[in-house]
């Protein structure tokens, strides 16, 4: 089942910079991991933002809501979610 | 090179059905072309609304303007872009 | 799975009304098998607006979208659905 | 009587975090608390985010905003309240 | 029990001017009705605006969405529903 | 001349709580002044929020603006001012 | 008393040419008359949009009301009005 | 030239008092130097509102943002500036 | 003196097609002419959008108002201007 | 390949004046060199605002990215990016 999601990464100007970069490592570790189990099955980022649009592949609302909450980078996170379905014209098998 | 592209799909009410009922036709048609030229990478159909959200792959800012305008249901579209590119955390590697 | 669902109903001031009063005695016949079926959870009216504030419970996406696409006021509403899981403060064992 | 309520739970990054835990312990009792007398009827969680939404059962809206000031981690939230009614098409005795 | 309720009015250029002047004959004498019953506790017109600020004092929610929806205007209306309640700084006894 | 005036007071988290507190009795007190006084005519609370509504009557902006700059909390108010004048369908001689 | 009136006007597609032509005749002539009665002290022309930014010096908010409401062109007028004061650092005699 | 212009002004709760009130000193001191040269033509308080609508007449854009940019008070505030010119409308020689 | 101008075009869908024609070529003219003078300094399209985002280089605010206005197009655009002046980066002797 | 970006930037305001002069010292020569490079085609300044148009041009999406990420004041700028074609009515070689 699939959800469009999108991330925006807002980290304080007063953060510590040493903890900050620990989590951008543990963050893309993290992606990278569930990229593999084919739970985030897409991420792009955005032209001159520190935003990414993400598709997410879970069983239901509940993994997702995990998944999202674990991210290392949660906490600087406004995160939107849009439920998706197969679209009549698509002719991808995996636009499911 | 990539782009994010929502399309909100608005049929005024008094539209004649018959020509409507071409124009997705058609829609779907040309959809189902782009796709298969790798041109409209994804479609999905967002949940509840009359709105889809879609990958482009295209060239130019030129080309997916031009892409754009000549779908059958443009006139009746609201459409927003935005650009992509590769994200750090990617591990397939069809997302650039 | 549930879904938070509005639903706001905007009928135009020159539409038949003799079709509209035929599509919402559908719609709440529609609903009363819906709410019956277990898939139409809950359904409260907003006061003083033409709005219904709704819990849908479904086993995926594709599920609610056919549900809410097949409504028969559904050319006339404007939709917004929000994906919710369970809160870990509920005691009630149906809050999921 | 019932109440639509959405509460977006904002801490400042720099709060001391000992206390912020104490005041999420005595959340989730009073929120317990207060599902169990009926008050506090239903809530869920966002997908995604710290918010939630909560359908309040009270006797009037003095009892409601005396409900939700003291709540523990009020100071913290953004709190969005809508009059609910029943709605015309409701089956189940208790959507009142 | 309180509320706080803007009306926006909106008719449509193209409505039939005996029809609405009839609408308004009748929401004045409804209007005043409910001003008398000490329901409609008080109305002011919002300088610039066909929009007026108004105080209802009702029994429950349901007293009041079946007020707003039986004014003769209504569908014509934008409606926002504020609950009130006590300010402790009140020292009138009926801003209750 | 009436006025409706909302009033958001937003105390910084990090504020003294002495010092609040003591503004907080000032404003009670002025807020009780001006009502006695008949310039402050009304003032309710919205449920779940830390906001007032209020109507005052002055005899022209200027008092209005001496009256709403030297309230003891205005530094911490987001104020809105809307002109009233008599709605025509009124019937009470005090909404005005 | 000074107000600060922004008049944004929206003449539908479809509306008579001959009839609104009269009304803009009206209108001006309206204007000019209380231009030289100092109620409609100025007017300006925002570079681009149908649309004026003026000032009002009106007794009080229902005289206001009242020189809005019966503007020719006032049916097709989206109005916001604004109270001003003096400001601290005016020097002209004319800015209250 | 004339141009509308709105500042807002948004002095942090944790600014020094002294500094601040030296540059509103010499932000008056500033507006009343450019209002004997014209530059400055009007200034309004704006009711309820640490905020000011101004009327600038100057020969061309870049001497008003040079006005603009010089204000003691500058750092503080949001700007927004629109163009104007003379209405049809207008009886007064000196709105252009 | 240069000025950032968007068009919207907003061509209602019951239109005459031959006059909105007619209209086009005659807009088309209209710009070629002004870019020429070398008031209508740049004219970009925006990918997906029947809008255009356009530089004018002109002596002062009417002449741009003049221009906008006479537009051939211009009832059916909804237009945002913005003033400019040079930035202390630009290297360009033409970005004034 | 043209984009039209916005930068908005926003210093806070306990940022340290030492380091932002040399950012900003840095920004203005990066700015310089891009434009030498005809990457950065244009810059201008919007009056009375913090804040810049840009035309870039570019030869995809990840170059754009790039080069926004790296310039110096790059973590005080909130940056919109819109992609441009070139207008059918346009005259001049350079608006493509």
């Amino acid at each position: 089942m699939l959800f469009h999601v999108t991330m925006d990464v807002r980290i304080p100007a007063d953060a510590d910079p040493v903890r900050i970069d620990a989590l951008k490592v543990a963050e893309k570790a993290r992606c990278a991991a569930l990229m593999e189990q084919g739970v985030w099955r897409h991420i792009w980022r955005v032209v001159g933002r520190y935003r990414n649009v993400s598709i997410f592949d879970v069983s239901d609302n509940a993994e997702l809501h995990e998944v999202l909450m674990t991210l290392p980078l949660f906490p600087y996170m406004q995160i939107d979610v849009t439920p998706l379905c197969r679209h009549a014209s698509s002719i991808r098998d995996d636009d499911r």
